[in-house]
């Protein structure tokens, strides 16, 4: 159990490295030389320039003008100045509504925290169970407890504060997020409805387009929409496998990157040709001219590249049974995204496509049939992942506690014993080890996610962060609470019965409480303060600034400014929700620390979403329904485990007041489930309605199919002239591609009736006249 | 522990009380005075009028040609001689479909039976680990269970065979549900595609249209449609809460009935006028002349009818905020139904319209907005009901076991220890003790659903069903099991762990085979058997007739031939899935009982839906979703009962091969889910637009308007002309109504900006003209 003295020598390096953190920081971003990693998203808006070339050659690298540095933590009122409204139009609306959630904590957590301590810590403190324990039975505690429910007694009436406190906060939370919901799903139909025109409001995914021998596909899809839709069809894109070529695409890519290094290399010392190997990584193999080699390798890669794009626009095998299918009017594309298309639903399947950026092109090629399976292999998969992940880090915790160091090397004791190398392993050691483990796990994840086939960058991240968060509950608070307390309990654990769970963990809970202060400090305060270092991007654009960039464009592209990293972010708030929620009653000293947590990250992501990152797609908060179960699943959580706390401490006569709390919770998460869900998932007709209408009346004469017409080409084909002279014919090809072509069928034996109505060129069904208007 | 006599004595008592039925059956079908309850369905059809009326007086009533008693089981071969495609033109796919349930029923269990009974009953049969048992240990077991798995020593090798049949079984069972499921859906989309045209095809109904201070509702829906489906609206017909209406009708033809009755009564007794009492059934308060009472009664409810239609068809506050919408294509119908509205989407609500008879019109008058509570609260209430309702039966359960009378009324010794009264109380009891709860069960069950407000009579009818086998299956199945050898263990069961329970369950199962075999006897023999009598209907029949008949057209009002009964019938079937699926390994001699079951199930309820059954509605199969998942409920049941049951017996090497099972079955579920579901909850716009071009081409010039006109018009005012005449201004006024209303719109406040497009009679928008013909 630690102390008051462990905690605050803990808080005490984790506030200094946060200091040290913002105060590197404040030094290196002023310097111009890193200018393109502090502020890449001005770059990328054209909104800001390699600093001036004119001053002295010092000036261009370091800032030398001391009164900057004084003022080192500018950048917090700098981040938090610019209004809500400029943020969308500047970052997108993902990333403005991103920073709600921590938002939403502190408006969730500032009530809690001081409703917590001027009721519940009182009430807690003014008992003497820990003093008359430690007395009687020798069972120490730490200051932190006797703010805690464990300080009353068993059976006691004051158990009705934590129980009216449960239902306050519950209410609070609700009302919080119902509010929420409620702004964001406002904001997200605003922001579809203020933006310009863009390709994927017309558009949809046709995929399981079945096959047929008398048509290709493209003309297949042609003729079912003309018929299908024959009022609204007005264009289609269909879609290539264009893995292979892509992968080509890159490894030239990295070719002329060692190219240009060697090139380099030569530039800057004349006297002797670069030599390198041409085994793993140069570092094995056959030794050759560098130069020679790489620019050898280049030109193969170029020779193959065009076979392979001449190959994907002639072969019929490399075009995929799916296309994009745009229309006339976005009621058009509306109708045809959200109703089934054919009698049998495994094909035809439709559904909106997702923005041109946000398409992730290799999971396209994949047909549709194998998905069910993927699907079914990566949830065994996951389920393996989180029961058996949790083994090592159970093992690495119990070595981690004194007992446990002492215990398998018991010639640590005089080391360990010293007062302050005591305090680091409890105060450090856990969070770090857990941390570790951690590091690797959202790589593995967006790799499963991938392999299961879904086709928007948005929806793979989303899936991420669904597991990642379900990996964290299961490990990281589970894992911590239960293998912390007795790691042999897990075994038993699967047999214990459904009312006993909640109480072992619940039992648990008081006691891990400085368990989780520390780790708050390590993963949320020192962690989000290392963040804003950006460390990893300013180490590679300087190592790629050095040896690669020859030009102004080779500049541009050193820099990586990264995106929010959804994936890993979210399910790390929901991780402080879940703590603050499960722990607001029991333990309220451990709020204050995650109020501390929200305002810091909020503050930091909020900087680098407006000078650093650089969203790869636009969403519309298409994750709010997510961030929002999550919420509404921890506190669940936190009821439960309150019941079970609530059921070992004896309160008989006022336990049962907290069943009603779930089935409340649940009962408002399927209210706004119902309420604004839609808002995310859908598209209203009247919406698309209207939209389509001003238009019309705003610009009556736009070329749409021409603003169509390229939209969803792959971008390995749009990005083709930057590299490739020789494409011209290829693009002009996919222009002339959906003219339209007249019907090779020769049976009608796989078409519906009506088919025949496409073979005309244009569409014209001949009008029913009612007799009376209505 | 039933003997094998016993249950030889309750099966002897059985078949003959079906015998009987059948006998009485036969003779009374013949009896021309009876042929209206026993071929209605002829007479609703038109297809047979009353019996000659030329013969002699005796021939009218009673059938004297003996030669037509000789083959008085001549119904059966009658009733499986019908084609299923006629049977489908006869009674409607939902009956033809309803059938295939039974047939699913022989499908299933007549292969499992064969293989049950020639590999695991041999298996079972060659230990004689009971017979050991009742040598050292004294305790008795049935001949029945020689048959089962208790027969099998511990940790045995012999459960391997189990275990493999376990998985045929299942491989078997999701096969033939498959197939069966691939059947229905292809039936129900010929079925659609083939009908001629109907309303509902082409409507919609609307709810929770916002108020409008400007508008009426039925304004405001046409400027809505006519705004956001300017190609495809049509007309529309809102809502009247005519609930009040309806009462008023319901009671005058109640005293008209009673009238009738006086009527008669005097006409055959003129001596002295029928007296009547006015207060509660004609037994107290004062005194009257009958004739001049009910006279005078049916006056003055014609006169608050009249008063109360013209309030409802003047009064704005009388028209809900919902509306049936018709649209001119079925295309337009479909697109409406299936896709959201308007930004808020608790807001103008589409779903499609039920067919005209299948709308439950008192439903429609309910707020939307109190739809989600009221749902709530039936949840409640049902968990309640159904947790609660297990105490009695429980009760009296135990009561009726030997040791439990001999407990309470230890008089009764002597009796019972007479062996055909001891076989009978063993046999029939506890299955008659539950049938007698069970009587009442359905009504609740049905007016919870109308509580909750669903709007369609087959709507209300599966969410019965759902309910009553999710009752059956707490109380009749575990509720058997577990107080049947138990009641105290109820209580504990529930801190039981999740492994311990279906180690419980299972453990029991075996045990409790002969008490469900007598339970099939009774319910799922005589039962069915008793089915076929129609008591209800003939007694009812023969009391109207002979007080209340006048005319011919009387006499057709006079008979009830019911309907299938879905909310009953189907849960009924099921519960003999989940015992089939469940006995299947362990006890195979349950087998063939319920094989009798589907057969005879089968051939009666085939010969009622031809000659007896009217159903109310046609929802084209939509309840085969519900049967198919309740199945798959069933196997997962019994494959958990069965690793209950084996982790039991010490076979611990055999055991975790069971857990991929349920794993699999569930996967199977899902995988039907998508590929079959979609048949059953939406429309292919494919479909639709196939049906529209065809009935273009056959019948250009068909008048839409006029067929959907009254479509949706309350029944109360569409039966209005049988009672009275003054209404034919009040019909004019509905039909009037629908022409077009200029709006009275003075702001714009509440109207989406396009909304003024509706002000001209015609919509016709702008066409945006393309550059280029797609």
């Amino acid at each position: 159990m630690a102390t008051l003295a462990d905690i605050g020598l803990a808080a005490a390096i984790n506030i200094l490295s946060a200091f040290v953190f913002f105060v590197v920081f404040a030094v290196l971003r002023l310097q111009p030389f890193n200018d393109r990693v502090y502020f890449p998203k001005w770059y990328l808006k054209g909104l800001r320039t390699s600093p001036a070339r004119g001053g002295p050659f010092a000036r261009k690298f370091v800032n030398l003008d001391f009164r900057s540095y004084i003022k080192f933590l500018n950048w917090m009122p700098d981040a938090l100045k610019m209004p809500e409204q400029e943020l969308i139009e500047h970052a997108g609306l993902d990333s403005a509504v991103y920073l709600r959630i921590y938002l939403l904590g502190l408006k969730i957590f500032v009530p809690m925290a001081l409703l917590a301590w001027t009721i519940l810590v009182p009430v807690n403190y003014t008992n003497n169970t820990l003093e008359l324990e430690a007395r009687y039975n020798n069972v120490t505690s730490s200051d932190i407890d006797k703010l805690s429910i464990s300080n009353i007694p068993q059976a006691s009436n004051r158990f009705w504060a934590h129980i009216i406190m449960a239902y306050v906060f519950t209410f609070w939370t609700c009302y919080v997020l119902r509010k929420e919901y409620e702004t964001v799903a406002l904001m997200r139909l605003q922001f579809l409805a203020s933006e310009r025109r863009r390709a994927d409001q017309f558009s949809v995914l046709v995929r399981n387009v079945p096959p047929d021998p008398d048509e290709s596909v493209s003309e297949l899809v042609e003729h079912f929409f003309l018929v299908n839709h024959p009022d609204h069809y007005l264009t289609h894109q269909v879609v290539y496998n264009a893995n292979k070529l892509a992968e080509l695409v890159k490894k030239k890519k990295k070719m002329q990157n060692w190219l240009d290094y060697h090139q380099l290399k030569y530039t800057r010392n004349n006297s002797k040709r670069p030599l390198t190997k041409t085994g793993f990584l140069g570092l094995c193999g056959n030794q050759v001219d560098a130069l020679d080699h790489y620019t050898l390798e280049v030109e193969k890669l170029s020779k193959e590249i065009a076979a392979e794009r001449e190959k994907v626009a002639s072969d019929p095998k490399s075009i995929m049974p799916a296309a994009f299918v745009s229309f006339k009017t976005r009621w058009g594309a509306a109708v045809c995204a959200q109703t089934q298309q054919c009698r049998n639903p495994t094909l035809w399947l439709t559904d909106w496509a997702p923005e041109p950026r946000d398409v992730y092109w290799p999971n396209l090629a994949i047909p549709y049939v194998s998905l069910t399976i993927r699907r079914l292999i990566m949830a065994v998969a996951f389920f393996f992942l989180t029961f058996f992940f949790m083994i090592p880090i159970a093992f690495v915790q119990s070595l981690a506690s004194l007992d446990g160091i002492e215990k398998v090397a018991p010639f640590l004791r005089p080391i360990i014993d010293i007062g302050f190398i005591k305090s680091f392993i409890q105060g450090f050691l856990p969070g770090i080890a857990l941390k570790l483990f951690l590091i690797f796990l959202p790589t593995i994840l967006m790799i499963m996610s991938r392999f299961e086939g879904f086709i928007s960058l948005s929806s793979l991240e989303r899936r991420s962060a669904t597991r990642y968060y379900l990996f964290n509950f299961v490990n990281v608070f589970l894992g911590s609470i239960i293998a912390g307390s007795a790691f042999q309990q897990l075994n038993s654990f699967i047999h214990q019965s459904p009312s006993e769970i909640p109480k072992t963990i619940g039992m648990a809970i008081p006691q891990r409480a400085t368990f989780f202060i520390t780790y708050i400090m390590v993963d949320g305060w020192a962690g989000i303060a290392a963040e804003i270092l950006m460390l990893k991007p300013l180490i590679i654009y300087h190592l790629k600034n050095f040896f690669l960039v020859k030009t102004e464009k080779d500049r541009e592209e050193a820099m990586d400014p990264g995106s929010i990293g959804f994936n890993t972010g979210e399910p790390q708030i929901q991780f402080y929700f879940l703590l603050g929620l499960v722990y607001a009653t029991v333990t309220p000293a451990l709020l204050p620390f995650i109020l501390v947590f929200f305002g810091l990250a909020y503050v930091v992501f909020r900087h680098q979403i407006i000078n650093v990152y650089n969203q790869e797609y636009e969403s519309a908060a298409a994750f709010w329904p997510d961030v929002h179960h999550r919420v509404i699943v921890a506190l669940v959580v936190s009821q439960l485990l309150l019941f079970g706390l609530m059921a070992t401490k004896q309160a008989a006569n006022s336990t049962p007041f907290i069943i009603a709390l779930p089935v409340l919770t649940i009962y408002f998460h399927m209210f706004c489930k119902g309420r604004f869900e839609p808002a995310f998932v859908r598209y209203p007709l009247q919406e698309a309605m209207m939209k389509d209408t001003l238009e019309r009346a705003r610009e009556p004469h736009v070329n749409l199919k021409s603003f169509l017409q390229n939209a969803y080409l792959h971008p390995v084909f749009k990005s083709a002239d930057d590299d490739d002279e020789d494409d011209d014919d290829v693009d002009e090809k996919w222009d002339n591609e959906s003219v339209l072509v007249p019907t090779k069928r020769s049976s009608r034996r796989n078409t519906p009736l009506p088919s025949r109505i496409s073979t005309t060129s244009s569409p014209s069904l001949p009008e029913v006249h009612e007799d009376s208007q209505p």
